[in-house]
């Protein structure tokens, strides 16, 4: 397989390109004509660093290469425009196998109205993924930074947290857990699942979606300060309260836990609580916003679920406050990515 | 060497961003406010496969990233604006390596004007980098694209040829013949040079320059398709032809070939065509344009040179003249990236 010949089959697959690209994949640099201000961001996935070939399928893990770089779009509110994948191809792979994993790439590109605008082919010693996506705002002072809350301020997430934590312990469990879930292997990359909260579960962890709607929605809103939870809800919202000089309370009676988590955790011998906080990978959006905001940021959003778990304060660091008055710590916890 | 505690450094090493960042690395995303149009690509270089880490200094590795990466920008004849910088860091590398690895790269940044605006890291098997450049211009007409070349059209190249590859020549050469130009090895990674001529070949091969300056001032001088050569001339003059719906005739015996070249071609015997035309990694820029502006053009390119070696004609494909008569066929040429 020469890097040309993938790189024109790859090409014949891709979406049609999106209304700010003059010129896509297959010159010496794409062409794109920016709206007032970019957003961009670069993350690099690593075969048995970030993902596991064993436990996805290629479509999967192109999937959530790309969710993840654009979950850090989502967390800015910009709009998604274009990705660029540089992809280093194991000897084991083949170009049918590139193909895979970049039509699970393509599909959620095309789902997010982003444009595959341009890429690069190399062999290397494991499956590595570079993604660079740039997201788009009329202004820069739409985007909404990690620096913005201000004492006062709720702090709000989306969705639902520890879902993709406990995905991670179900795929790493033994047979006899998973069916306890009701959930078996068929083969090795495709996974046959009778329990619909299982299967939720695993798809949180191989499949995340990225919160670009709520992301907008969040900064249209006056969010003050947006953060995407993939280190974990501990650690992301310590990075929030640093880069803003505030420190955040969190309630932890109040955290929004996904269906099943309990139920996972306790087979496991683990805390809700801990998945919840510590677990990472949810890709959900951490945000503070004005009180009197909160109500029509939750109208915005919609869908996806907002759910207020505390607030900025004067000072410095998280404290995650337990419903008895203790103070959980979140334990580390080993990520999948 | 945690991933938090390396980007921090890094972060403090940086040099200031341009004046369109209004948000570098740190955040979720960094916030840029371009021109009118952008030009984007993306490159991945890996270890064993791109370069050798025993072959070149961790900092000229980290320059060659960059100096490939903002060619494509030349051949587009962007302005450089920004850099987005995946790093995949094996065991054996330290952060003292990491951080010698990124000063290279940031030295050919600080000169080139480019903002290191953001990055990624990671654990990898292998040392391996993966760079997004973006460029601006004001408005996307005046970026040159591959496609727009027109029979009668002069076909020019900037700078010399066949320096890269006889550099790599020489870094492959036994000890003996190295020093037959009066090139002997300090250490594993710094090597002294007698022969200016050798250096300069080597550091053609190692220290590659992206022609940036020559870039703008081709696109500014009316130029209708460039393409930077980084496979060679003979390929990359083919990748022009294809995408221009043009042929191309190129004049061997015009070919500007570097200094010293002709030596070492004959020690490895060699033909120095097959450096010149084959060899590849010269980064210099292949252009076509309207003849009557060759002179204008020469003159806006100033000191990195404007030869004219050929032209487009109605047709297909690349032939290029000997001065006998034949046609020559560039032996294909190992690459060291």
């Amino acid at each position: 397989m020469g890097e040309f010949e993938l790189l024109v089959k790859v090409r014949e697959r891709l979406p049609p390109p999106g209304p700010r690209v003059r010129l896509g994949s297959g010159d010496d640099a794409a062409i794109v004509v920016p709206d007032g201000a970019t957003a961009t961001s670069v993350d690099v996935l690593i075969d048995g660093v970030h993902f596991h070939r064993e436990r996805a399928s290629l479509a999967q893990i192109g999937c959530k290469a790309l969710a993840t770089a654009l979950s850090d779009l989502a967390a800015m509110g910009a709009e998604p425009g274009e990705a660029y994948v540089a992809l280093g191809v194991p000897t084991d792979l083949d170009e049918d196998g590139c193909l895979k994993l970049l039509d699970g790439l393509a599909a959620l590109a095309t789902e997010t109205g982003t444009t595959l605008a341009g890429g690069d082919v190399s062999r290397a010693p494991a499956l590595t993924l570079a993604i660079t996506v740039v997201g788009h705002a009329p202004a820069p002072e739409r985007l909404v930074t990690r620096a913005g809350a201000r004492g006062g301020d709720v702090l709000v997430v989306t969705g639902e947290l520890g879902g993709a934590a406990a995905g991670l312990l179900l795929l790493e469990s033994p047979e006899e857990t998973r069916s306890s879930f009701a959930i078996h292997s068929d083969t090795k990359n495709e996974r046959a699942l009778d329990s619909p909260v299982g299967a939720a579960l695993i798809a949180r962890q191989l499949e995340p979606q990225p919160r670009l709607e709520a992301g907008k929605a969040l900064a249209d809103a006056g969010a003050t300060a947006m953060i995407d939870l993939s280190d974990g809800l501990g650690g992301d919202a310590s990075h929030l309260a640093a880069a803003s000089g505030v420190g955040l309370r969190i309630d932890a009676s109040s955290l929004p836990i996904a269906a099943g988590v309990a139920e996972v955790a306790a087979t496991a011998g683990r805390d809700p609580l801990d998945l919840a906080a510590g677990g990472g990978e949810d890709y959900e959006l951490l945000a503070t916003l004005p009180a009197e905001r909160f109500e029509r940021a939750s109208a915005a959003v919609g869908g996806a679920g907002l759910t207020a778990i505390g607030e900025a304060i004067a000072g410095a660091g998280v404290e995650i406050r337990l419903p008895g008055g203790g103070i959980l710590e979140p334990a580390g916890f080993d990520q999948l990515s």
